[in-house]
């Protein structure tokens, strides 16, 4: 289907589903820019997802959004339950904002929900000319170290910034050794998922994306991954006002109340402590791109570069839509 | 020795090499920070660098420390080649003043050298009531993703916040799969590295540390781990004005300049945007805790809380100096 038409047809939809005109842009462009930059997982697939939340009254379509500015840095957001994407889309606009003024924007989001992928609005603060930090957590997925049940998230760290170049560097990283989209995508196009990446619920390996949900994803690294994912927990549950500690809910089959998700964005303005941060950035992607590289890799990429490059090139394109998600599009276009 | 003895001795040191009373001081206390929470490899092991640093004119004793104020949250600090820790002193001292002030505190510290222990600032920092982010860099020791060269650092990653308990919530973990500092003090002690850590420079696996020092430390988790070790680098040299892209110099080996790295410290009050926060990160630890653990695991622990164990032991006990570094200290001793 053609970008234009598909935003369209996905406007439509949430318009159906009783979300304001303006907040169903924001949605559907979000929905689209997973698409576009090669993440799926975080893109139509979930669609069907975000009105069945509306639909059983745990996402709010009309949302009545509280921002309390704390100091000229510094803003608090409360979504009551809108889609992610809106709660995140006025927490990353505040925070650029903030930054705009002061140097630095520091914005906590609570009652929010899944928001789609973090480099999403990493990248918009750096495209921007800001340096970006987000975090978000996400219902439970991996096991704290040390123990046999799941409960933090993915939980992504997203560091976005300048680089002097038309794609910014961006990095977003989920501490899972895949993200669950994938996982979850890999279950409704019945594919198998890599080895090593989870256990079923009784702590064997699996490649079944079904008995991978049910049971655990593997942490980065042991105890560092765990540790950092029990970070983002803090930075956008604890800190937030949001749920945390395993609270969050699943968006796919936990229909006892809203998610209640957290984010927090840190973005700052580059040139606080040199005044040529440009060619300092690029100087430096200059000088690691030049290492020797190991047999098969033509070009080092920083974070984001081969997002930015899909996106061109899949903008261009008609987007490629899997049968299963085009049935369920059509069904929710009945309304 | 007991810590008492052992502080006049090292303060004693760095007095003969010409440095203040009162960064003598700050440097023993980080040393013997080191030691008592079980972290030797940055701690006495290490004096021996910082003295031959000097020595050689590469670290400043009596350094002028330019301070600049560039808002209530944001300051900007050029070390003058100092020894690390006086400069990552400062930093985090400023950063707590900022963030008692207007809720945030942002300094980035240029021209200082390695800092020690990441947890050390953090904690600090967590003690006092806030939430740190603490980020610094390092020479290289690590291969971007696609490369066959080092050159990102350790690049730790360090995430403080009080705890309600004693022990304040302290992740303190580098982007390799074990630190630099482990792999230096075994090459010093003549004992082997763990598997899976390191390759020589011809890019096979060793368990030899003084091959690994000479080859690559691996990074955790791939391009993750490459991803996050570049973002550190971004952070704490290219935004602070510090070396970056492979510049920092060796400290053990490199005496062709200072080292001028960087650090970066993001310091908040975590009550900004709840009025519960004890509460709430009591309730996400007690969450963890009691979840089913695997077989082996007696207790769940939050990063940091072993570290404050080992230090409660460690501070009532003599400390334990290997033969080879002691004579080392009694080298420096006579000056």
């Amino acid at each position: 289907m053609r970008v234009k038409d598909l935003k369209n047809l996905i406007v439509k939809i949430f318009l159906n589903f009783k979300l304001s005109k303006e907040h169903s842009i924001v949605c559907a462009d979000a929905l689209i820019n997973a698409e576009l930059v090669g993440a799926p997982s975080h893109g139509l697939a979930r669609l069907f997802s975000y009105c069945n939340r509306i639909k059983k009254k745990v996402i709010n379509p009309k949302p009545k959004i509280k921002i309390k500015k704390i100091s000229q840095s510094i803003t608090s957001i409360d979504a009551d339950n809108a889609v992610g994407f809106i709660g995140a889309d006025l927490g990353i606009k505040h925070a650029i904002k903030n930054a705009k003024k002061t140097g630095i924007g520091f914005v906590a989001v609570k009652n929010s929900g899944h928001y789609g992928l973090s480099g999403y609005y990493g990248e918009r603060a750096a495209q921007q000319g800001f340096v970006a930090l987000c975090f978000t957590n996400a219902p439970p997925a991996i096991a704290p170290h040390g123990a046999k049940k799941t409960l933090f998230g993915t939980n992504p760290i997203c560091f976005a910034a300048p680089s002097g170049n038309k794609a910014p560097f961006v990095l977003d990283t989920s501490i899972s050794v895949i993200n669950r989209g994938k996982i979850r995508r890999a279950a409704k196009l019945g594919e198998k998922i890599p080895q090593g990446v989870a256990l079923d619920k009784n702590g064997n390996p699996t490649t079944n994306p079904r008995k991978a949900l049910d049971g655990l994803q593997l942490p980065i690294a042991g105890f560092r991954g765990s540790g950092l994912a029990w970070m983002v927990d803090i930075l956008s549950g604890v800190i937030t006002g949001a749920n945390h500690g395993g609270k969050v809910k699943d968006p796919f089959d936990d229909f006892t109340g809203p998610q209640n998700i957290g984010h927090l964005f840190i973005v700052f303005k580059p040139n606080l402590f040199v005044n040529n941060y440009i060619k300092r950035i690029q100087e430096n992607i200059k000088r690691i791109k030049k290492l020797p590289k190991i047999k098969g890799v033509k070009e080092i990429l920083y974070p984001g570069e081969n997002k930015a490059l899909r996106f061109k090139i899949n903008s261009k394109k008609k987007i490629f839509i899997p049968k299963n998600i085009l049935a369920e599009i059509n069904e929710l276009n009945k309304g």
